[in-house]
C-alpha cells in the first residue's frame, strides 16, 4: 500500500548538449555576488571552468572562488567555505562539480547564516534550517549522487570518524541544475563506474524494503533495467553519448525522492559504506559496492519475496521450477557478474580496510530501521568480515 | 539518445488518506477571495464539498462558487467562469473534481486577465500567456488525466466541432494538488475504467514513438506494469485502497512531462479520440479505448521493434522462436484482453458514432508528426471505419 506522503521537487533541470546555456536564463534571477564552488581543479583542465566563468561575467556577476572541495567534504572545509561566503557577502552559490561539490554547496548554503555549529545542528541533531538559506545552482560534472535534484548533503567529520548524510527539504534543493552528459566524459574510469554503482545502490536501498506492491517499485525496476543496460555499454565505450546521457538521467531520478514515495526504505548499505569511507577515505561508490553483496546475502532470508521479484523483474531470471531462494540467489549472482563486468571494488580490503579496523567500522555504522532485518552490532561486524 | 530538454515540475502533492489537511498548509499562502470550481455536484453528495468549504472558512477565505463544469468543458463555460472570477475579484482558484475541472480551472486562470479571446490565443494559435495568471490548487476526485501535476487544459468548442488540448508551462501548473485515493471511491464504474484507459493511453502515446533506447521508456514500462496489475484488482474490487492508490499515483506520473523527457511522442490517439469526443460528447477515456487498437494495428508495421519490446517488457510475451510481427501482435492481443476485462468501449459505435459521421470526424482530427506513421486523411478515415 502507498503510505501517505508529500512530493515536491522544484529544481529546474537543463539537460543535454547545450544545457550550459540554461545558466544565461537562470543567473539573472539571483544577486550579483556569486560564490563559485568546485573541487580539485579538473574543471580548469577540461575547459568547463572557463565556459562557466565566461557566462558568469557576461551576466554581470562578481565571482568569489571556493575551490578545493574534496571527494568527502569535511567539517573543516565547510567552516572555510562559510568564511568565504561571509567575506564575499555571497548572494548565490554556483557549484560546479560532482555530488560532493553539490552536497558541500548545500551545506554552505544553510550554514552561512546559522548561529549554531552546523555539524551539530544539521548532522548530529538532524534539525532543519531556521536561518536564511543562500540559493544554490549546480553544473554537474560527475554522475551518481543525485545531489543535483535533492536535498542530500553528506559531510565527514574526521575527528569524530563520522560521515553523515543529512537530507534537507525542498527549500535547500538546487534552484536549477545543468546536466550536460559530455561534461562527464573526462571523468577517470574508476570514478565513472563508482558513480554507476552509487546509482544502483540508491535504487536498491529504496526498492529492497517493504512488502508492498506499489508504483514506486515498478519505477525502480525500470530505472535499474535502464542503468544495467547503459552501464554495460558505457564501461566499454565511455564516450557513448546515448549510454552516458541515460545514466545521467537515471541517476537524477534514482535519488530525488520519487521512488521512495509512499514506501519504506533501507539505507543500511550507505551506512556501512559511509563508515568505510570515514575510515579509509575511499571513493563513495566503491565503499558501497564492497559491502553490498555480503549485506544482501545476509538479509535475503528476511525479504525473500522481494529478492525473488528483483531477480525476475530486474535480472530476467527464469523462475520456473525453482525454489524462491534459488531464484533470489540467481538474482544476486547476476548482480555480482554485472559488478565484476564494471570493475567495481568487491571487498573492503581493496579499499585499504583491515581486520583491525572492524571494531572502529562497527562503531561508525549507524543502524537503520527500514530494511528487512535491523542489524545488531555483531551482524554488522560479520558483514564487514565477509567484506574483507 | 536522450535529446536536449528542460524539466521543471513545481507542483506540490499531498497524497494519501489525510491529504486534504494539506489545504490548511497551502491556503494561507494565497489571497482571501477563492473561486471554488467544481462539476455536476457529486462532491455535494459525497461530502467532499462540505469538507473543503469547512477548511476554506477556517482559513478565513471568502468563497465564490463556480460549479457545473461539464465533462468536456466548453468555450461557453470558460467565458462564464472568467466572468465569475472577474466579478469575484478572485485571488485564487480551487478546483475540486476530476481532470475536466482541473483543466477548466487552468483555462480560467490564464483567461481572467487575457485581453484577447482565450480560445483563439491559447487553443487555436497555441500561444503562451502574457497576462497575470491566477494561482490554481486542485483537490482530485477522479483519476486519469494527470491534470493535477501538469499544464494540460483541454477545451471543447461545439460551434467549431473542435476539442483541443493546450499544454501550458510550469507557471500554469497547479501550485498544489490534494490526492486522496478514497475521494475516487464513489466514482461510477464506467468513469473509473475510462480513467484507467486514459492513463494507459498517456503512457502508450509517449512510449510508442521513436527508436531510442532511453530511460524514459524504461520508466513507462514500469508505469504500465503497475497500472495493468492494479487495474485488474480495482475493476473487481473498486474499494481496494492499495490498487486505487497505486493507480492514482501512476496517473500523475503518466502525464507530468517525465516520461516524455528527451524523446519524441505521438498523441495521434488523443487526436482521434478528441474528434470522437467533439462529435459525440462521449467520455474521454472511452473515446481513446475505442480507437486505440485499430490505430495501433495500423501503425505497428512502421514501429515493429518498439511494438515487440512492448509485448515482451510490458505484457510478458515470450519471444522465443517467433517472428517480430508475431510477438508484436501477441502484445496487442494481450492488451485487447485486458481492455475487455476492464469493460472498455471497444468501438466508436458504442459511443454513438456512425458511418455518416466519419467525414466530420476526419475533419476534426489533428494530424500529429511524432508517431511511427504520419497519417493521411484517408488513413484516418480507415481507422475510424475499423473502429465502428
Amino acid at each position: 500500500m502507498l503510505g501517505n506522503f508529500t512530493f515536491c521537487n522544484p529544481t529546474k533541470l537543463y539537460f543535454g548538449k547545450d544545457a550550459l546555456s540554461g545558466l544565461e536564463e537562470e543567473l539573472p534571477k539571483y544577486g550579483k555576488r556569486v560564490l563559485l564552488v568546485y573541487g580539485g581543479g579538473s574543471i580548469k583542465r577540461n575547459g568547463i571552468y572557463d565556459k562557466v566563468t565566461a557566462i558568469l561575467k557576461e551576466c554581470g556577476k562578481e565571482i568569489f572562488e571556493d575551490g578545493g572541495v574534496m571527494p568527502n567534504p569535511t567539517t573543516e572545509k565547510l567552516a572555510e567555505g562559510v568564511g568565504r561566503a561571509k567575506a564575499a557577502k555571497a548572494d548565490f552559490i554556483l557549484a560546479v562539480g560532482g555530488g560532493s561539490v553539490c552536497d558541500y554547496a548545500k551545506a554552505v548554503s544553510v550554514s552561512v547564516y546559522c548561529e549554531e555549529d552546523p555539524w551539530e545542528k544539521y548532522y548530529l541533531r538532524f534539525e532543519e534550517p531556521s536561518c536564511k538559506i543562500l540559493p544554490v545552482g549546480c553544473v554537474l560534472t560527475m554522475v551518481g549522487t543525485g545531489s543535483e535534484m535533492n536535498g542530500g548533503s553528506v559531510i565527514t567529520n574526521h575527528a569524530q570518524k563520522l560521515k553523515i548524510g543529512k537530507v534537507f527539504g525542498p527549500e535547500v534543493f538546487p534552484k536549477f541544475s545543468v546536466l550536460d552528459p559530455e561534461f562527464t566524459f573526462t571523468l577517470p574510469h574508476y570514478q565513472m563506474v563508482a558513480g554507476f554503482f552509487d546509482i544502483m545502490s540508491h535504487i536498491l536501498e529504496q526498492y529492497l524494503s517493504g512488502e508492498d506492491d506499489n508504483t514506486s517499485d515498478y519505477l525502480s525496476e525500470g530505472l535499474m533495467r535502464s542503468l544495467i543496460h547503459s552501464s554495460r555499454i558505457a564501461v566499454k565505450d565511455p564516450q557513448n553519448y546515448e549510454a552516458r546521457s541515460n545514466i545521467m538521467w537515471t541517476a537524477t531520478w534514482a535519488l530525488n525522492t520519487l521512488i521512495a514515495c509512499g514506501k519504506s526504505t533501507d539505507w543500511e548499505v550507505h551506512m556501512l559504506g559511509q563508515a568505510v569511507g570515514a575510515h579509509t577515505d575511499a571513493t563513495h561508490g566503491m565503499t558501497l559496492s564492497a559491502v553490498s553483496l555480503p549485506y544482501y546475502k545476509h538479509i535475503m532470508p528476511y525479504g525473500l519475496a522481494k529478492f525473488k521479484r528483483f531477480a525476475v523483474n530486474v535480472w530476467g531470471v527464469d523462475a520456473a521450477g525453482k525454489s524462491d531462494e534459488q531464484v533470489a540467489n540467481e538474482g544476486l549472482s547476476a548482480m555480482e557478474s554485472w559488478m565484476k563486468e564494471l570493475g567495481l571494488a568487491m571487498n573492503i580490503s581493496q579499499l585499504g580496510a583491515t581486520e583491525e579496523m572492524i571494531p572502529g567500522l562497527v562503531e561508525s555504522t549507524l543502524i537503520m530501521q527500514g530494511g528487512y532485518k535491523v542489524l545488531t552490532k555483531e551482524e554488522i561486524a560479520e558483514i564487514f568480515r565477509a567484506s574483507l
